[in-house]
């Protein structure tokens, strides 16, 4: 089974070139200008199109448990959606309840995933701390190829991670060449606010974002940040919402610190008037954490791409519908938290980034594949165009267009943050392991064909902060010690 | 009982001009040029020097019970070795136990106060948090003049106040229209970095400041800070010593956060590389926390009073003589944390700060006792020479020089870590509540004489965050409801 | 001649007490609870209201000359103005053509100010370079009491002052303790664009922001900043309008420089959408330099106040009709640049920042006056409420409001800039050496009693230049000199 | 002609991977593991080292006149020291007197580089303006591959550019889709400094660095920028030394601005004590300009290239002798600027950047090739192991160590700044343009051998650019004028 590309102009995170791409079992075989097909060969006609890296989507929960009920789009409908939109590996969350083993939790996500249509991985979350969490993580590291963790700063009285436990769990990722990763807020404050806000009568879902401001997400970035510093780990941020979270990132890029930071596309263009909409289902629907903040942090997130400070795009996409959200009515507190995006990451990226003039299509490149598969370890297989490289392509139309809608996209949810938006740049064909998954609007996929992804251990950062903790290792004084006072 | 201060030129934060000064009562009477004197008056020749307010030293602990010893130096010999040096008011802490009633605690140390020579106030460790600790803060400020609570977010195990007990704490201080405090350090990672330290072999002095780098203080100070910006509290950050908790404090007061820095004059001058002095007494002389920094800090520092982002100069004063340190011999952990300065701190400043060029005199003066009277809302009963305040003043000598050591200092400590430093510029005399309580190297005072000060609650600041309150209030979005989901 | 002031609340930028004050011979003779009612004195009933420092305006531009037109506000009826509002001293600009001999031009400007009804002072600009300059420097500041000096950086062609005039200017300055003041805008930049706006056929008022982008005055204030860092002079700059000039202001200042920054009430509270409003007069009638700018920029205006990068507020009140801005009609770079203000910066000050929270009462008088007598050496005589201060006071009614207009106003100029804005907080008496001037809304002055003020040059901050520059002075190495090539 | 690169490890500015490199007629043919040996391919055995992309040194002088002479290191000497330190090409600069036609110049510079013996390229200087530069620049990008402009903000009276000629000529290049690139000094604070530190007796080369402080740096770096950013422009601010520079640069890039820095291997690892060295000829040997600066700056700008602040290293390589520096005894500004390294820039930033764990090996090749190929738009020609790209790598010997010194290296220098530095990381076999040139020590190139590398306009940045401008682009506002006043 093999595929040829042919007339495109290939653009990876570093160039622009016009070449064909030539794949066979599974992988990129050739790039070149004017390959000739080989026998039996498909033929894709990328002529006029741009081919890219299919996107990584580092950052989804398929199916998720999640306060009191599970998230509506499953691994099969999630990956088929994202390869809808041009994205053909995800990386989901295995999360564990306080107490349970992380292996246990592991084998259940495992379990569920094997539906996918697409690749993928996992982080696991790391929400409780004993000696077994401890010898769990070694497993899941060594055998089972998750090079990251994850920890909730908020959640207070369900997941949240105390700093005992990020201090715990940061030692051992370092010990394991693994990258802690941190939802960051400060789970304390969120609760405080809570019970405020309601106290003043506001119930709906406009006391959402007044219950978690930036300065709350701020907060904990900073700490976790500073945390690893001390630790001297390498850390990563997930949905990085607000110009106080970019900006404790920035400071510690600027230091010289191993600091990562992922935006949602939703955060790059839906503002927080959606909570006051008059509708609540609506205003609900909108309901996720960190919520969607003012005009002034979207700029400032687009700056954090622009100056490499935030390196991925990512969507968080965890689908529940209105009945659900319904949970919270009379309660804001109790709407289940999420949105939904993986089909539409790309095209709102392009359109808002490269349209715009604040991207050049490498740099989307980069912000949608090839950074996270750099951090998360499995670059060049994936975000890269090159021989050897998984055959993960998309065939974007960059002259095309089309509206955003919840009554054509391919997600398992009846709403659409980016409802009514006219993009011009889409994916026309996706590749997905050498085969075309999704070409004309229509995708053309079988149950479990995607494959779980092992992502191996100490990128080389790692070497690096070894090197630095070798040369500031302290030495004891050499002193003739006075009497002890008793 | 009425004093005439004669001849001197009359230094205050705002302005420099040539006047005498009246006294009676114990209060300033009159300040202007050529003032007759009055019959009976006691006089003062202040020609050639300048009389300025006297100092406030907010940062003092004597006879401190801590780590398992008590602080040498009392209320009594504290404050005569604070007059010594031009201070004449101090600001120390009652510090109760976890789990012993605030007022207890209170009564315990108003009663060893009683000796003082010089006039005091306290500020109240909140250490753990119920109803009776909620109850006894409206105690303290509505009847006893306590306007301001301390938070340590150090020393876990022991006094170290979670994110709950700071956020409750700091929500009734504004309640009350008093002003949190902290001591900032992240406790968890100083434990962590305590117990990795010792495993590496290091178990003398040195090992102090590695348990407690600046990068700990920094996350800790951010953290309150942004605890006290989304509970809309005003917040005092104790012994500021290096340049990433400024960083916090100056970020914060950049976006017009009501914030407040002290410097202690140790912090200012001493660098740590006194921790790896060969002699293992002179090493441990010096652990205080947060430690003594490397050199860039103390420039950091520097910048940060001539900037204004900090405001207040102190002390922290705390001594433990060379037998009770010793209690720390083969673990750093153990060695009682403090170091001397009240009688040093003024000339300290004026030498390093006013000869430097770094600022001017009126700079010194602000930084030295009239920032801390407004902060602490006493000014300008303190702080300030005009009619009607508090006549406590000192006759600053700026030609005079003298060599510090602890040979000569009155306080009751064996060491003094500006040892062997001359400075030019001195406490010549000193008045307390209008008598001449220090003059040529003479201490002239009686057990007791000093008085508490009572300091009001509600600061102007208050009433400024209050209207801030008011016009950010949220009003709840009207809506039809849709059906809940059961 | 006397007059006490009875009842109020006096406010100063230190303390807020209550208190009387007993003025005589023009002096503040005593400040004090019930003090007694001298035979023959006035009385005035502060009851209820509070009794401040006049205000400074330190930068006014009465019957300029300029863009081919002279501002219709003179020295009487622009100080009358001020006099209504709660202002009672001006420091306007002395500024001689390029070519013409400064102390001709000083003393033109003096003959305008003869009539002035209050106190004024004048900033004297150099627009050129010669040795008559430098001497004329040295007359100024030695035998006319002018401590500072003023350098455009802008208006190409006509007075802008390249870099070599301000190297020379500020070298000057500093040897003669006197303050450089800088109009800060890139020139070329400002010449360049408006070239470039007019020939993409944008002529109305709409370019005039257009060619004066924020960037512009950021580059410029930076310039000038860094100049005087380089050559150890103080430095003030004044309207600052935007976020990048006060961000160079700022990290200056976090350095230690001795760097000061002036904002204009109308920068505070008026944006640049004036500009775009469909009648051209109105639009005209906003064109100045700075120009108003974008929302965000006033949020960091008002936090530079509250964090004290910027200290003090002014008007640069400049009067020019609406036949005198047709001058434009066609060519916006033809539209005299001005706007007025003198009367109406204390009111629109305290609504939006006392009222608003944003600053307390005492941080409104630092910033309406006592920071500007400190700055410009001439406090405690101006700026504050103590034995022996001229006895310029506003007795300030913090509840009655007006609405601000062209229709009522006391400045000679038919638009008003802050038309229809219902203020909180007025000038209800405001006292001049003593007299009564104004009262119940009605002006009480004789053309000519205002006078001039001298200001002495060497404010303290010098003598900390000269003491850092002593310190950092550099010495040659001792060296044996090889042969020199020929 | 073909060659086979095997048994290493092939790095990349992204990725690491075992692999052969196969190159025939001057490019790259083919990277994968274990390819075959082609029939008459020489071997190079690569067996535990690593193979890089031939370094780009973007900023050399070879052979220039200044200041009186002309360097010592020709086009052949100096592209042949390179080549024994791994670079593989240079961009050098044509500098045109002011007045002389930039063509004239460009073909004389084209004339001496015909012997190179490596790739080279040429950066025009524009050192004055009228209409024939205008033109010139345009026939330079149109038809002889030059892609960027150096404009010297230094040199007062000499070769320095005034903002009139930047900003036209950042117009200009703009228009024709080049860089403009700065040499950042404030010439005017420059003069005045040398005058006023002969004034004080100091004529040594300890002068040097104090006429040119950071200060001055900073301010030029920061004006040039902001002018970049007004007229939408790219901008490369070249051997960036000091942190105020690197500030600057940081500022604008976190507000997206397209700007880059490049700093010298020297910058890196030498502090200004050098200039105090008691032998005069050695003091002068480091004299260039921006001088060496103090040890805070080195740590400053390894964070630059840690946080992608600074993006390329570089040598300023421009060599003068011992007898050529001479002719500045007695008065430091005539000593001959400039200092050399273009063959131990890559060991030099490999043993303080690798080995010290600042980078990993793909961030460094990012550092020494990749990104000035991309900024100066030859990338993946140059600075990519990719089928296609010019066969111009380094085999690295990680593990081999070499002492730097002028005794022993190929540079036509009597001095090595780096003189005793020991180095673990080194060049052990250079290919340029598929051929072997430098294998154990030994160079074998023949002369005239490198080729000019065309350098074409339009990098993708610019489409960006273009698209800002177009959105940002104002409209006039309809209205009805007034009569103009007349």
């Amino acid at each position: 089974m093999s595929l040829l590309i042919k007339g495109g102009t290939v653009v990876t995170a570093d160039a622009t070139t016009r070449a064909d791409v030539y794949c066979a079992d599974g992988r990129i075989v050739a790039v070149g200008e004017n390959l000739d097909v080989p026998a039996g060969a498909e033929v894709v006609d990328a002529g006029g199109a741009l081919v890219m890296p299919g996107g990584i989507d580092p950052h989804t929960h398929m199916q998720l448990p999640f306060m009191g009920t599970v998230a509506s789009e499953d691994f099969e409908t999630g990956t088929a959606a994202g390869l809808a939109g041009g994205t053909t590996s995800i990386i989901d969350f295995v999360i564990p309840d306080p107490q349970q083993p992380l292996m246990e939790a592991y084998r259940t996500w495992r379990g569920w995933a094997e539906k996918a249509v697409a690749d993928y991985g996992f982080h696991v979350a790391v929400t409780w701390w004993d000696d077994s969490v401890h010898a769990d993580m070694g497993t899941l590291v060594r055998e089972e190829g998750v090079n990251s963790f994850k920890h909730f700063m908020a959640y207070k009285g369900a997941i949240m991670a105390p700093d005992e436990v990020l201090v715990r769990s940061f030692q051992r990722s370092l010990e394991l060449g693994a990258m802690p990763t941190v939802h960051a807020e400060n789970g304390e404050l969120v609760w405080t606010l809570q019970q405020k806000i309601k106290e003043m009568g506001i119930t709906g879902p406009e006391g959402h974002p007044l219950s978690r401001p930036p300065e709350v997400e701020g907060e904990a970035a900073n700490r976790a940040i500073r945390i690893a510093q001390v630790l001297g780990v390498p850390i990563y941020v997930v949905h990085v919402s607000c110009k106080e979270a970019l900006e404790a990132i920035t400071r510690a890029r600027l230091e010289g610190q191993r600091v990562f930071g992922e935006v949602l596309a939703g955060h790059l263009v839906v503002d927080d008037s959606v909570y006051r909409h008059p509708d609540w289902d609506t205003a609900a629907a909108y309901v996720m954490s960190p919520p969607f903040r003012s005009k002034e942090h979207q700029e400032a997130l687009w700056r954090g791409l622009q100056s490499g400070n935030l390196q991925t795009t990512a969507t968080d996409h965890c689908c529940f519908c209105a009945d659900q959200k319904r949970m919270g009515v009379g309660d804001f507190t109790k709407i289940p938290n999420g949105t939904a995006g993986v089909e539409d990451r790309m095209a709102v990226l392009w359109h808002h980034g490269v349209n715009a003039g604040r991207m050049t299509p490498n740099e989307f490149v980069a912000a949608t594949s090839a950074n996270a598969a750099k951090i998360f370890n499995i670059y060049p297989r994936k975000g890269a165009i090159t021989p050897g490289a998984d055959a993960d392509l998309v065939v974007w139309d960059p002259k095309a267009t089309k509206t955003i809608s919840a009554r054509t996209h391919h997600q398992r949810i009846d709403f659409n943050i980016f409802e009514g938006m006219t993009v011009e740049g889409v994916a026309a064909v996706t590749v997905s392991a050498g085969e075309v998954v999704y070409r004309n609007g229509a995708l053309d996929v079988k149950t479990g064909r995607g494959r779980y992804v092992k992502r191996p251990n100490f990128a080389p950062m790692f070497d690096a902060l070894g090197k630095i903790a070798t040369a500031k290792a302290p030495v004891p004084v050499e002193r003739k010690l006075p009497d002890a006072a008793e």
